[in-house]
């Protein structure tokens, strides 16, 4: 039997005169790449580029929309705007960089939500509501990229859209099914070894290795590997190598 | 015989909690709107607003691009910048406001270029071609509203889009069809009845008055009226019924 | 025996081509003013114009700084982000508004805070302690604006930093002194007879009318009037007639 | 006899969370350091780590303005604006680094323009002036760094202030003692071994060698380190080793 998973990376997220990333070494390595739309970091010469990387690397592209906060990279929390205004700023994202796209002859496939606002959605189903309106408003054939067990997923099931659900190799889950949050011990893995065992039970067994023992059922569909931190290209490499050891092919979702 | 005569005006340049002229008010009279996408003034809310105010009004809609430079509202001459960078962030531009139109059910119809990159473009061959190349990219079948005698009629010409024709009432022109500089006495028409006097010349006998006394032909589709100086409306209303009464009807460019 | 009031008034927060408020008109009523610094509001030439109309009315100068956040005007509440980049982020705006005071001789008295920042302050002890160690960084001669029985005014004291304890007109005061959310019925005062009597109460008889019909004690030094609503100048006018006709003079606090 | 010369080095050129240049170690080998005020790179975080390390190794600061112009980096060249503008935004920047620089107990000893305002204003006079009046305004005992044969070091002199005589290593200069463009050939001297010799040439002859041939005099009071080049740290390292090895002693201007 074969099994096939999405690797997908974080890119595009260099600004003007500063670079942020190892986006060509990333496009050799992942099968979708999420690219920031010019809100929380990205502009358009630089998106223009990595849509043609990925283009003629035969990556598949998605929108990556965030805050409208260049200087807090999207990773501050921001409440009390208007819904309606969030929601004008995620249409606008999305559609930017699907019409970048198409110019460019390469058809956007996916949409996947960035730092603080996808942080914030998981756990808010209003917030996480209006996320998956933004998008259906844009393409309702448009791919909703999720984590299992959070309000996000519970949203794209109600607005009827297809989702892919996004699996961590570094992080650990909670009983929830959830990340464990950044703050509480345990919740980053470091060890490569252990990273690759848990992306293998999720792929492989189909089943999310929670901190009190017990599991969840899931059934992954793309892994995200991350692009900003020192050795992420190597990381990256290793992850691959040993997810494709033990049969998995690394191949777009839904594909 | 009759006559008509499109009224375009550039709007949607509030910012956040800031606002700019009247568009409702001037929604009522003119045919098509300019809508600013967000780089030199506008945001993605106040963009849905105006465009959802246009189509329920039956105004037409295009992108009005600006350089980068919200600061500066579009108005400073920006040089240095790599043409390609430039064009990827008019491409932006524009299929973000395409983008945003289509998801409020209203098809974009037209892209007329800002402030000081108009300006500049006007005088610039090579910057000219760049402004219709990007519009090319985007979408061949946007009608570009150009001046007469410019580089970006010119420009618009040889990269085969259809264009508008576009003059102004309350600025004098030069023996070479372009406006007098702002910068030199005459330049700007203060008498609202010499401005009507001018409009009727150019729609009705199809001829620029240039202010050394000699004529240049000139087949008009689209008259700029200003919304963001005091009594804008009130002025803008006067031309309207100046026109309308002697014969010009008041009608998209194209239609 | 006389009683003395300084009346304060946010301004200075048109961002370069947009304008907000009628700040040459309060500047006739006023006797403090905050002038935003750049960061959710303003720039240097609107900052500079603003400091010498207040300089040459005879109107004392503090900085009103807030989050960096042009586009929510400051007003969106902005959280996880490191205190000691945040604290960065109020010292560079109360040295910059004081360097420029200095450069137009005349001297800034005051520091106080901006809407989603200080509201979130006046409830955080540990974000109003940063608040308070900013002015100090900087200066420790100068008046910290601050609520009464709001976080703000524990870490002034604590700080050991004057105080001017700012009131409103226009909100109502629930039982801990504390203004009424504006989510609840009955936040905003909106008849101006009852503002003034409001007023007069806190600063005449120094107790606040709580809404539970108890009061509180407090010291009033200087009352806020807002800029940017419609007819804020004449509400201003209004409220500044009545209180000087009930003997309360106007005058800067700590004069 | 001694001979001395400061190094200097723009930085402090981060951004939120971009990383630009080695800022660590370049100050351990220049003695002046030129820090970016947040208008083209920088931010307040930024500001305060830098002046806090170059403090801390007794390198010397001043401020780095440039145009307020964070997507180009201040490379873009601007123009159309109100002088008086433009004034108000590098007095602000000016004051800022000043008042974060005392609030670290380091006082700020010299101003450095940056990129497109510098390239201008060395060629404008006009602009020039503005420049000097603008630190004429804030201190008047702070330095200007200014290139020799520039309207810069017109305008500083005519303005009364104590001038700092930048070199540089890697241009070649024309006839007129301007660095040759960088559009022309020949503009950037790539060998390591002609740089130190101009250099030297420049410090112990007092001339400078212009690229037709003949010289002119100059006395150089320090020379510019790029820091935002790959390399920029070795680079600097052997030019510091071979100034060294010919007995000029590395040391602050004016001290």
């Amino acid at each position: 039997m074969t099994r096939s998973l999405d690797l997908n990376c974080d890119m595009g997220e260099s600004l003007g005169a500063w670079t942020m990333g190892e986006d060509a070494a990333m496009l050799d390595l992942v099968s979708s790449a999420n690219i920031a739309c010019g809100f929380h970091a990205g502009d358009p010469p630089v998106m223009r580029r990595t849509i043609r990387m990925a283009r003629d690397k035969g990556v598949r592209v998605g929108a990556h929309p965030g805050f409208a906060d260049l200087y807090g990279f999207g990773r501050r929390r921001i409440s009390g705007e208007r819904p309606q205004d969030l929601e004008a700023q995620l249409i606008y994202q999305i559609v930017a960089m699907q019409g970048m796209c198409a110019v460019e002859g390469h058809a956007m496939t996916h949409v996947k939500f960035h730092g603080a606002l996808s942080n914030m959605a998981c756990e808010d189903a209003d917030l996480a509501a209006l996320c998956a309106g933004a998008i259906r408003a844009v393409d309702p054939s448009l791919v909703f990229v999720t984590m299992p067990y959070s309000e996000l997923a519970v949203a794209a099931q109600k607005a009827g859209l297809a989702q892919a659900c996004e699996i961590f190799a570094d992080r650990s889950y909670g009983p929830d099914g959830r990340l464990t949050p950044r703050s509480r011990p345990g919740a980053v893995i470091h060890d490569p070894a252990a990273s690759a065992r848990q992306v293998l039970e999720m792929v492989v067994e189909g089943r999310i290795p929670c901190t009190d023992g017990s599991t969840l059922p899931v059934a992954a569909d793309t892994l995200c590997v991350h692009g900003d931190t020192p050795g992420a290209v190597e990381i990256a490499r290793t992850l691959r190598a040993a997810l494709e050891a033990e049969g998995v092919a690394i191949a777009p979702f839904g594909a």
